[in-house]
């Protein structure tokens, strides 16, 4: 089985190695394509991939490229995890908006749309190169954000895509630590968009633990998704981090006019991780990888692939379209929840009704996700404007004004769609 | 045919009277009562409506009275504009959110909550007279604000009842007036909840002329819903002047910040008509009544009841169940649209899908509604802070506690279900 | 010996006319006049006046006039504590500001500009009718706000002027109460310009107690001023309440921002005291009075009167020119600071230099009020402007645009100097 | 005669360089040595220097070092321009303010008593050694921001200092350029604090022209500065680019929020210098210094040493003691204005009076650079928190607080006075 990864000079490649070379024999992986457009990531990131396949034994073909058809070829998996424009990019993203008076962040409001708007036609054209290459029964797995919405135009092009997130596997790691028992044996049942999800029940050998587990543990849980553990008992429900970003809007806002942003952060830790990286002696992820965010996306996704791959039926987190899951949704909205992967795809479970004081603001999330992903793929700068008007967070025509202007005049470099509009003239 | 007005000594009654009078044939009204608890209006108020009805050479019966039973004992209609708390909870209901950093209007945002938890039980308990002493066919027509949330209580408990208010036939007279065509000709096509809602169609003689009517008037229009033309003809519609609320959240939130209160403007416009109304020389409303807002009220309400009397199907916008008409909101959301008026009721008239910018902001209100509703019912102060939590004007969690403590502890004189539930202990 | 009392029907006079009837002896007080341009205030004040005097067992003569020269000829004392254009004057200069985005105060800030513009000129006037018709050896002892720019200009005008404000009484009081010590033996170092003050040192017999005050009662020293005590410590002084609009100027404007204004308040404590004035049983000062503001006005001003009248050298804190006493300010800057008053009117302490921590401030506020007292003689706009650029509070330009535009516009009714220079054509 | 740059690995060193190459007849120029603790930058500056001194036909000594006693041995002159602590403490000049919601700016505000906290104790060490090893004839010339704090404290040390800043000399070179003639008939009667300055008069050939040249020229004046034309008349008078941060305060700081950095500019502009500086072809100063700020610093430096050396008279703007010449400032005060430069060092002219609109702000900011070298050198901790409170756009007791705490800790790298206190335990 030929697995590609697409973006594979990213900082996060390490930790996926590890875990496809832990698992290669339950995957039954044969080759291992890394593709980036970036040559010293390639040389830097390919390198240490290599040593840690070599020291974990693995005897399959392996190699690094800058070739998309020679690295999709033929293969059974492609993960998508690229980011269009690098760490500038980001940086933009969180700028742009706070330059606007709104929250920077790359994934929640406008730093999320400026990022679909230059991703999602990226990753369609890879797609078509999949289709093409690979054929149809090849699975995209995309963990480049905003998953929800570059799933969304994924499956609208009709590829065969599933989104992944570490949240999910993130929470349910943690709860399994806090419990003290194997995480196998722990699920969290998340549900909602995206970044914009709680979890309602936590099941331990399939018992429902969390009002004891937030009970017992709710200080810990609250710290860890940065939220007031009032709030967790109020809504009977542990929400995303992301959530933060709404239930403390002006805090975090105020936070970010006074301070320093992520981009800075995560751009000075990627040029430290590559830096370990070189080390020709390093044959493990390096502990810092840590600080990176993204953990045990290595596990989710490996479990994944061997989830599809073998039909296993297993229980997974994924973005997937809703069909008549979340009743108030259109069955088109692409949502994250608990599915059983099977080999025709992921197979939502059933969801009881949303509670009212989650699925307002769900609906409303998913009305600016439609928007995005048209915006994104036909460069109809109107399209940017109505998604802005429709994201809760933002919603103001001035705002709005603003940061349509500003995300596609300083953005144009990766917005050809918008240039070929005429919107950039 | 007996009509009574439950808060008939408001300022607004003499523009009701004034349409009963003209309209009496068709209504083959036979008594009117006025009631209200307060005596001074009950004096003022209803001395001026007998002098109208007087001049007006009104036959019938018409008396004034506190006693709720008698006013509705046998009426056919019975039409609810009361105030619980009068213009001093509405002060309370603009200050009290402004002093939580938040918007204060007496119908959108945590004012409108404010005042539907004290609004709410009232009307449900008059409704309940109003089964027992009118029987199951009297019309309970509500103008009482929150008009959303009220009917939906109203109907959530059984009873005959349709909302209505003066948004929609305030434009459709505006445009007509500008259009220089008779009213009768001209439909608006509004659509959405009460005070959030847009008119996607003006139809003359049944053509749709919005795109001439924004590309003519434009200007206009967009003065008298005081948000930008430009908004108007990128949404292709005309939002009503609370969405102003929205689209120019922080604007608004500024200037309420620097300056002064409707609440107080209006309490002096109310002390000013009821020195007016005193005069005993007066038969006919004075122009300042135009200024106190609900202007075209009394043609609504005429209109309506003659329609539900006759059963002529008239198309009216009213506030009703939304059963199947808005894709992506609940059967029993309270949805404000054109129906055709029947004797057995409104009928909704289908309506396209609502396109997804204006969709999503929908649905969130239509989750906060619902929680608003249940927490006035119930006295449920969690409820109260759910509901903050579900506004999209609002959803943060400081606001939240801030809030919810605030609305119950200083508007607890008329909150007696949580005095019962122990909330204000 | 005459006295007259300008603005003799404020609701403070029952405050003075206690204080006059008490010392009645010592002062000599022969004849007492109320003049007040307010014919209900007359009637009411003036009324209780009468009947305080006559409680008091007074036998000289009192009158209650409109007539401003009838009240000040011969009189050997002029006490002048009127407000031009009233409480809604007053809610003007504490909106405008806010309207502004700066804090709204009558006598700190624009609005205390605002209050100079329009007072200045009217109490210039009536110190002519003093100076010819009681001729030059008359005091005037002004309390009309605010004070440290009425009494420069008084003095620029060559009156025989002499500020007096209670803070200093006030906290004297409280602290010998605190002490439980007679009052008469203890003395407040309190210096700096009218409401911009600090008490350096708290004489008992003579001795310094400030650091042992501090440290045995410095939480209740700095309840009293609204400012934390460790403030005081580090200063190791006490300054004035009004400080706290310096100290805690952006926390006091967003309280304003969200809320109430004193001005409404005022309003309605002094329409309850109207109408307690009005109960004709009524012969001594109502409690309320205490919540008025202006405690200890009586006394302040009694023994003012007194000590000037005899000469008897005692000291006290009053509003004078600084000569030379407070290094670092103009000789004609007026300041406010104990004062041994002599027949030949106040001789101020020497005074050590001031820290640098309040001189700043106390010469950047000096060059404001010399710009205010010119702004309001001369009817020059460019002066209003120079004097809010001046202000520490204020000093940005944005703000003086629109203030001195708003000041002078709606505040035009009592602005006939501006009206002059065609200013506000 | 020997002249010493301390920090003569400075970007800004070319630019002197360029000066003293030019002058070196006149200044009678025999040794030239640039001292500097960071390698890379004496090999790349010195490096540039030594090719332009030698494309320029000097022939005196010329020498690189890293050894402060060396350099000032014998020297006549020493020139400080030094920054500890690099681009990364200003970096945190800018932020730690901006944290605490103030403006973050290098030299006002809390910015620059960060910078003086760690400077003036720095270029003290560095007078010592020059007393010691030059005598106490040699003189200091002090280019080191904040120069008005940083000469009161060389002042106040005894030694032989004066304070250059190219404010002045830039305003003079515009003003040359935009009338047309040679600079040298240009003279600019700056006066006010280093940074805190106004011009009153601009003479050409000696006669005031300031009327006519803001008639003609004032709106390329006003954006020279970043301020309004309408204030520079109605000020009359030229307020440096600095009052921007006073007159312009809150727009200041809400740009600064939604922001980039000065200081990540700098680094970025200093980076490029440094790589152009490499090239070992270069031998003039490059075109992209210009934007580093520090424009003609050279040709003030240089004039100013050569008027010291020559006692000529000439007049110059520079930072001196205040002696008698502004009314109103204490005779220690170091004032920026204009001063004949003789063997004995510059003597002040003249000046009238400030009007009040100025004075009271210089006033104000003199009673912070007071208490600001006076923290700087005690290593007291509440005098810094005395030097925020005593700072017009600071003074508020919760913002003094924090700034005091972030400062002292977020700096202690560069603070070893504080260190010794215990302050920082």
């Amino acid at each position: 089985m030929k697995l590609a990864v697409v973006g594979g000079g990213s900082t996060y490649t390490p930790e996926l190695v590890a875990g496809l070379a832990r698992e290669r024999e339950r995957l039954d992986l044969t080759e291992l394509v890394l593709q980036d457009v970036d040559s010293e990531r390639r040389e830097v990131v390919g390198g240490l991939a290599g040593r840690m396949l070599a020291a974990a034994g693995y005897d399959g073909a392996h190699s690094v490229t800058d070739d998309l058809d020679r690295a999709v070829e033929d293969a059974a998996f492609v993960l998508i995890q690229l980011r269009v424009g690098g760490q500038a990019a980001r940086l933009s993203d969180e700028t742009i908006p706070l330059a606007c008076g709104c929250i920077g962040q790359e994934t929640t409001g406008a730093g999320g749309l400026g990022k679909a708007l230059r991703t999602l036609p990226v990753v369609l054209g890879i797609a078509s190169r999949v289709r093409e290459l690979a054929g149809e029964d090849a699975w995209i797995v995309d963990f480049t954000n905003p998953v929800g919405i570059v799933v969304r135009g994924l499956l609208d092009a009709g590829h065969r895509a599933v989104g992944l997130c570490n949240v999910a596997i993130g929470l349910q790691r943690f709860i399994a630590h806090l419990l003290g028992v194997d995480p196998a044996r722990v699920a969290v049942d998340q549900v909602g968009l995206n970044h914009l999800t709680w979890v309602r029940a936590v099941r331990v050998d399939g018992v429902d633990v969390l009002p004891e587990l937030l009970a017992e543990h709710g200080d810990t849980l609250a710290d860890h998704v940065e939220l007031p553990r009032d709030l967790l008992e109020r809504l009977g429900a542990i929400p995303s981090y992301y959530l933060h970003y709404f239930y403390f809007h002006d805090a975090v806002l105020e936070e970010q006019r006074r301070g320093t942003l992520r981009a800075a952060e995560v751009a000075e830790i990627e040029r430290e991780l590559l830096e370990l990286y070189r080390d020709p002696t390093l044959t493990t992820k390096p502990a810092l990888l840590e600080r990176r965010g993204g953990a045990y996306y290595s596990e989710a996704a490996t479990q994944l692939v061997a989830a599809l791959a073998t039909g296993s039926g297993d229980v997974q987190v994924v973005d997937v379209r809703n069909e008549r899951t979340i009743t108030g949704l259109a069955g088109d909205d692409v949502v994250e929840l608990p599915a059983a992967i099977e080999s025709s795809g992921p197979r939502p479970l059933p969801q009881a009704p949303l509670a009212p004081e989650l699925l307002g603001l769900v609906q409303h999330v998913a009305a600016y996700e439609r928007l995005a992903a048209r915006a994104a793929v036909t460069g109809d700068r109107e399209l940017v404007s109505k998604a802005l008007l429709a994201h809760p967070l933002i919603g103001q025509v001035p705002q709005v004004d603003e940061l349509t202007e500003r995300l596609l005049v300083e953005g144009r470099a990766y917005l050809p769609q918008f240039e070929a509009t005429g919107t950039l003239a």
